[in-house]
């Protein structure tokens, strides 16, 4: 649009504005004072009709001429008329008359142009919850888990709505990966039975999970299984373990000998695969793992008037499937993206996988076994959601039950396979600055349904495109800079489809990339709004929060959200907190951690002064439904509006804001509250290792310093009169910001981790999570080569955060490097 | 300057010309015919010419006015007079009154401004070969050695010279860092003697280089030695071991058993430190290194009236000192800016060091050595300048020597120290674009006077900066882009003062940098230009070089070259052969290299035809001398005039052209270039091993596909009419072309090597690096898990260049990837 708009456009239109003033004034311009001429000329400028009104000079009478009257109304006139050909003139030369050589282009305006709030609130009061709705009904029909006949479905759903000639997007298309995925043996299903000591199957744990609507009994919901525990035979005497932590295994070892037990655990605590990770070394030959209900449950087990169908609260035979890896993305093509012909590791050489056989079951068999079990009672805090005493087992089941020296056995059939899985892509293409990228993405795949995750995600990032696309095809809105929509595969395996991608494309994002916007699980809960990221989208997520209504109140979501959550900034005083993008839950992780892009994850979610659960109850389970999605988390789609509304918000601002809406100033106070963590928490145990934590503070001062002259010139009065050039590169400067946080070598055993500021930590503490790691495993083990690498890490971090603050200068030669 | 003329100026300045207009307008407005003030108003705009034929109105009489003659003259007036107002209206409104909000800012044609080619003229006239003779002669007063009295000196001139308020630049400091060298203890000279069994010295080896000009006689000539060298006191019977490469040791291995020995090899054919560390595994304790006659002086070797003095040829004392690590930058930080308190590993973890006491001595001394050696004779090829017989040594000397069963001893007493080592930086700003940064560089360090290595180079510099910043000081000229000059410390111990600044600022240099052209050694010798860089350089080298007169010609020094070393090339034809930044030869390496900036390298240099000469004959030596520079490198310092001349043009043109002189063409033949090689070579055995290049084709395919749709942008007529921010983003492609190839882990194993393309080989193709080289290790060892090594690197490779690829490309989408 803003290409049509040249230079001789201008030219057109004014001189229609300055014949309009003409009519206006003419009528008595040149009476007897014999202008003609230039009547004629105006004649030529203006056209005929303005000739309307005027005599010509024969009509001058030479009585007029020569009365003292008449000559002082000549006079009178001929200054008025005189005033106004200057007049005339003037308006013609300023309007009428493109000027040559320093004529301002047409694209001037359009390059200056800032974030337009009524197009916010027109974008928010289109944005539907019944449009919402359906979304998730059609997404919800059937189950649709990576690479199955229901997945090539939601691929075509995405293609048909992205491609849409009213409502689309400029334009769609899928990029496909050759994956290396696990899956249960729809032929030979995994069995977990308990088996007499005469291999008489006294138990066995059910297959699939309860049917209460016609959705669980769809022939295409996966069997409950652990992606990428191997297959395997395995019996032996049952332990149990709590949550499989390596703490865990070492308390349980010290009573029980586990070589040849199967342990079984819950859920939490531990990662997936760590589980059978943390067991293997002890001899442990096969894992169980189940939801407690007192984990999730708030301790309600019966399907007869407390759970799903009665609730939101997960069935006894529910149960939470998953991915049991540590690292993301393809596991065969680390670094690669996995296109038919790249170089595969061999299987063998994963790592992060249970090296033996595991399986999830519901809290229906999981009670059966535990409270069975034989054995010690398992400390308190070991204790769950069951009435009966959880006991270590004995190994195995106690005297008195009918399981008594009885085996549990795993029969796993799980195969593993690299298939084609398909991101589905969308494109607007920016108007000023097409090269800059605000992504906006979510996971297309689910376990079962889905309808929770990700589909209501993905029904929010539909209706958000449905807004836009409209807008676009419209012609009343095509945004300053580009906005890529991401519909990613296979993110319940591994984050695979959005790390592929990110692996693909790793230079073009790199450099263009403004933003990731991830909105997978929009509504876990109808409460409040949820958000983590990198601190500097903070501000705008506030901005959105505070135009959105917060769904069944009068008040805003951000008002809303700072009653559930808040903390005390230094800078802005009471606000709601927002929490760090520090693991790897979602496909934001290879956007944030592995490309340094600045990213934020988003969801309406519950009050957690209300229930214990960990996650909405029917995570990953063949419950998680339509049916169950508008009953129980969101009727009536307003949490999910809501939503749409602060997430596209954003999105729109981020897209079209001159200066792009990322606040350092939070930034540098986040890393402040890092470093004031860190010095308490290690200052002075590592002054008397010799090792010097001033390289740090220097490091987060210079950059608070970087910071504050930045904002001086964001803030500052003279950036209107700048060039594009100038406010590109504060832009620059904003982007690149957290890519300069980059180290590939930082962390080289977590795979994908790059940013050194945020990546995940075992050491639990808030603060710089490469610090707190190796100070903790310095403290545990004590050898002088760990606390080096305390040191070493301490460097990483400083160059890092003085590395992000030269980005923030305008000359690196300014900014005080310590010696 | 283009900031000072801003809007706001503008406004002011046309007000007040309206302002001047008006004055003129206001006292005659009611004289009768009202028009007196118009005409004064043509007079202040025309001129008083324009009002000749004018009358004022005291000249009208009644009686004119009654009259039909007065009649017609007063309408003739009256429309003469209409026009005349008519059009100063005109004139005030187009000149006098600045458009609201369409008005041109003042930057418009700053920001579209291109590179001027009177300028480059002007700057190269003004190069002056007197100026760089006396910059050579300044800075080779003293041996300058890193970290030396010596190098404070050059510190002080540097800065002097960029601080000059008549002809400095915007800005110099300085910048150090904490640097891990290895010197001689000047106390305890390191000594290699030959010890008879009962200990008595039968002979000594020079400790020093022969004076024949004062230079040499200067307290301050580091004894020549091994820097990094272990010291050590070791002894052994003598071999002779070729250039030391690994199949030299194994060949001599054959015949002679190698434990306890002292190897002397000759410079060349592998790494300094190599030679020792190639010969460790086999039991050797100390190796001697020595230039040989032939590889260096044409086989010339008298002192009396065939080397320096009486030539460029080394005399027989003559030692090449050097640096014998593998890995560039600090050695105790790698990957870390080495400030004072950065974590430094420690010394016993460095690798690519001699692992055994080395020492380099002069050929006078090593023919006494090798020319007593027992043994077998070695094979022809290891034959050498001296007028015997090479044998391989007995191990030890011959029966008929009176060295017989004599040891050689190394008594070595090298030591390390962290020292602070200083780069003075300068800087120009930019006008548009500053935070886009052109660097040009040079190390500052030597061996001894260092006048061609590195003093050549900074001449060179000094007078490009001169120039420049006389300009700039005069307020003639400010580059579109900001310049950095780096005059760089520690280079001889292994490019540590570029590593480092490169490993500080990685993030800011990563965002901003433009091109980095170095010009260490300016002057081989005065036959031909050299140069050596990315592909995409090639065309801006030409350029220049086609615009500068070669020294002892009339013609250019494009069309001189050409005649020296040419290739066709199938867009160009018949063109200069530009080599690759494949090694670490110098400063260009960090930046290449490990960041990725396209990179640059010149000089001037000998005929290949008509000496065999390794390198000029002084280098390294005591006799590196302005006395020699100056008599047998390049009399008059035409040479020095030429490289300056061509280099400070290929400088303007990277700082000033409105697109970057990068040409992407010339990066997709030389990818073709090395595709069809690998094919040739590679791909019918790899066919065999189930390995397809298929991928590989296919990227390269992509990516002259996006250079010939970039290249079709970049010539469109359109590009005129852009947006600054259209021009600027096509810069940034250019720009980042180089950064899309780098992947940290593309070679594990070779320090600081991140760019795909361009790294080290020890395989000797003039093809992929990486391939190249996991082939000749598959091939040799047939190993499975080696072939598979280079199924990962083609696809390592293959990514690379798709990423590149969609660098060049607009929309990634539209880009085909393989499956």
């Amino acid at each position: 649009m803003s290409k049509l708009y040249n230079d001789h456009v201008l030219w057109e239109e004014t001189a229609g504005a300055s014949l309009s003033l003409h009519s206006g004034i003419n009528n008595a311009v040149l009476h007897k004072t014999g202008f003609i001429k230039s009547l004629q000329v105006k004649k030529k400028i203006f056209g005929e009709d303005s000739l309307s009104g005027f005599r010509s000079k024969e009509t001058f009478s030479q009585e007029d001429l020569i009365s003292g009257r008449s000559m002082i109304k000549q006079v009178i006139i001929g200054v008025v008329c005189g005033a106004a050909v200057l007049t005339i003139g003037i308006l013609i030369g300023h309007f009428g008359i493109a000027k040559s050589g320093t004529s301002a282009p047409s694209w001037l305006k359009d390059v200056a142009k800032d974030v337009d709030e009524n197009l916010i609130e027109k974008f928010m009061s289109e944005v539907d919850n019944i449009q919402i709705q359906e979304n998730l009904r059609s997404l919800t029909k059937v189950p649709h888990m990576a690479t199955t006949a229901g997945d090539e479905e939601t691929v075509q759903i995405m293609l048909k709505r992205w491609q849409d000639p009213e409502t689309g997007l400029d334009k769609a298309w899928r990029e496909e990966y050759w994956v290396y995925l696990s899956f249960p043996d729809k032929n030979n299903p995994n069995t977990v039975t308990v088996v007499s000591p005469t291999d008489t199957v006294l138990h066995t744990i059910r297959e699939k999970e309860k049917p209460y609507t016609p959705d669980q009994s769809d022939p295409e919901v996966v069997q409950p299984y652990a992606a990428y525990s191997p297959a395997g035979h395995v019996k032996g005497k049952l332990v149990y373990a709590n949550q499989g932590k390596p703490s865990d295994y070492s308390e349980l070892n010290k009573t029980v000998d586990l070589r040849g037990t199967i342990a079984i655990t819950k859920y939490g605590g531990a990662g997936r695969s760590a589980k059978a990770i943390n067991a293997a070394p002890y001899g442990v030959v096969g894992v169980l793992v189940y939801t407690d209900p007192l984990d999730m449950n708030d301790g309600l087990m019966s399907d007869a008037n407390e759970t799903y169908p009665h609730s939101w609260y997960m069935p006894p035979s529910g149960v939470e499937r998953g991915s049991y890896n540590i690292d993301f993305g393809d596991l065969l093509t680390p670094h690669l993206a996995a296109k038919e012909e790249t170089y595969r590791i061999n299987a063998t050489d994963i790592t992060g996988i249970p090296p033996i056989p595991t399986q999830p079951i519901g809290f229906e068999d999981a009670y059966r076994l535990i409270c069975e079990l034989g054995g010690e009672p398992a400390p308190d805090a070991w204790q769950g959601g069951f009435n009966c005493t959880y006991n270590f087992g004995g190994p195995g089941f106690k005297p008195t039950s009918s399981f008594t020296n009885s085996d549990v056995k795993l029969d796993i059939y799980n195969y593993e396979e690299v298939k084609p899985s398909s991101n589905v892509m969308g494109f607007i293409r920016g108007s000023v600055e097409p090269d800059r990228y605000v992504i906006y993405g979510n996971h297309r795949d689910s376990w079962v349904h889905g309808a929770i995750d990700p589909s209501s995600g993905t029904s929010v990032m539909l209706e958000i495109t449905r807004v836009l696309g409209k807008m676009v095809k419209q012609g009343t809105w095509r945004p300053r800079r580009s906005i890529i929509f991401g519909s990613w595969g296979a993110e319940e395996f591994g984050l695979i489809g959005s790390a592929e991608y990110t692996e693909q494309y790793f230079a073009a994002l790199s450099e263009r990339s403004v933003a990731y916007i991830n909105v997978d699980i929009a509504v876990f809960a109808n409460a409040t709004l949820g958000a983590s990221g990198m601190p500097s989208m903070q501000n705008v997520i506030f901005k959105a929060a505070k135009q959105v209504k917060a769904p069944g109140h009068e008040k805003s979501v951000y008002d809303n959200w700072l009653q559930y959550t808040n903390k005390t900034s230094p800078t802005h005083g009471l606000i709601p907190r927002m929490g760090y993008l520090t693991g790897a839950g979602s496909d934001y992780a290879p956007f944030s951690h592995y490309l340094g892009i600045t990213s934020m994850d988003m969801s309406y979610t519950y009050d957690k002064t209300k229930t214990n659960a960990r996650i909405y109850p029917a995570y990953h389970t063949a419950y998680d439904t339509f049916d169950y999605a508008s009953k129980y988390i969101d009727p009536g789609f307003v949490g999910h509006q809501a939503v749409a509304r602060t997430a596209g918000n954003v999105l729109i601002r981020l897209a079209d804001s001159l200066i792009l809406p990322l606040n350092c100033t939070d930034y540098a106070e986040s890393l402040e509250e890092y470093l004031s963590t860190a010095l308490n928490l290690y200052e002075q145990k590592l002054k008397t290792m010799n090792i010097s934590m001033e390289p740090l503070k220097h490091a987060v001062t210079s950059f608070r310093a970087a910071v504050s002259n930045l904002e001086k010139v964001i803030q500052g009065p003279d950036l209107a009169n700048e060039t594009p050039l100038r406010v590109r590169w504060i832009n620059d400067q904003l982007m690149l910001l957290d890519r300069a946080f980059l180290d590939p070598l930082a962390f080289p055993d977590k795979y994908g981790f790059r940013h050194v500021i945020w990546a995940s930590s075992s050491a639990g503490k808030q603060t710089f999570p490469g610090l707190a790691d190796a100070y903790a495993n310095a403290e545990s083990s004590g050898q002088a080569s760990d606390w080096d690498k305390v040191h070493y890490h301490l460097s990483v971090l400083s160059q890092a955060i003085l590395g992000a603050a030269s980005t923030l200068t305008d000359d690196m030669q300014t900014q005080t490097w310590r010696k």
